[in-house]
């Protein structure tokens, strides 16, 4: 599959490279073409791994993956161009998070998210929120991490969060940890979990960590 | 022990009634004597449970639970009198949440908690944010959800926090499940969990569940 990977960091790189290696095409997008970071990435990953635009990315991909921070998505979907998503899966990963006076600060939070800005925004895209509740490393390689834990999904198009399911499992998430929360609303509930995973990572010490969730039988 | 549990809703009424079967002298406290809520609690309990005002519950306990709403507990806290909780723990169990045009809605949020706020009101007081990740039949009784699942307490007093563990502990808890976040700050990260334990309760149907946090060795 021919994916969009928005975003040069580590978590964009993390992605990407595993997608590589999972035998896809990925294009690694960013604001501009020469982007040292990029360019490097894809040399050092297979054949399969190119550098470009956020809108030469999304041209190629049949699935785009929003990997850049969430207070900049919009902007990086909107360099991407509304006529490169219409009808693809766009898959954000992202929260919007800072750091402000040494606090994490989410903005926006509780009455909108960035999962549902981008599907506002983007009406005609697919938009399905996943993995913004683990590391990176914990999102290409749930083995990492011990235990039966789960990923959550939300999103408005069914066929969408299946084929971004079908895809969590090539990376090692069984389709049965992850658990469909409803509609893009739901990103909110998600992103909103941040502030909690940060307090288990300064607990811990480690960023490799996540969630089962057990129910009554 | 003397309890003070504030608050004769299901929360107030479960706690109250489990630390009543612990062998606990239990005094439910609401905003008057003649509750008849909290009068037939008393009347069905062992003779070991009471009930009274705010203020009765507050000046007998040795401990003393919130366990009314987040956003009036405050005002329970006011009424049950500053003079009857210097010195004491104050376990604050409350979320800030209300529904709104159908919507859950947390006040404060984010660069605030109820916790929080607890503290800062009734500084002489140790204040321990814990159990506001559950349901209350999970709070008392954690075995009903299998699996080793976690609490979270925080609290700016190592004392109050070790007493409320051996607590927890009572109820079924062990100690190595009660995960220490650190300072009340931390209140308000599991505080901003609720709106994905909403959405966990809708795909589940159900209230008994929590979660375990698995990490990397």
């Amino acid at each position: 599959m021919r994916c969009a990977v928005l975003g040069t960091g580590e978590v964009g790189r993390t992605l990407g490279g595993r997608l590589v290696e999972l035998g896809h095409e990925v294009t690694l997008g960013s604001r501009t073409r020469d982007n040292p970071v990029a360019l490097e990435w894809a040399t050092a990953a297979a054949e399969r791994a190119r550098a470009g635009t956020f809108a030469d990315a999304a041209a190629t991909g049949e699935v785009v993956i929003n990997a850049v921070s969430g207070r900049v998505a919009l902007d990086a979907l909107r360099a991407a161009g509304a006529e490169h998503l219409d009808g693809k899966v766009v898959v954000d990963v992202s929260n919007p998070l800072a750091f402000e006076d040494g606090q994490a600060w989410l903005d926006p939070v509780q009455s909108d998210s960035v999962g549902e800005q981008i599907q506002r925004a983007f009406p005609h895209a697919r938009v399905v929120k996943t993995l913004n509740t683990v590391n990176c490393r914990v999102m290409v390689e749930p083995g990492l991490v011990p235990g039966a834990h789960h990923l959550f999904v939300c999103g408005e198009d069914a066929g969408a969060k299946q084929q971004v399911t079908d895809l969590l499992g090539e990376f090692g998430w069984p389709a049965e940890r992850v658990l469909d929360l409803g509609g893009i609303r739901a990103a909110r509930t998600t992103e909103m979990y941040l502030p909690l995973w940060l307090a288990l990572m300064r607990r811990f010490g480690t960023e490799q960590f996540n969630l089962e969730v057990h129910r009554a039988v």
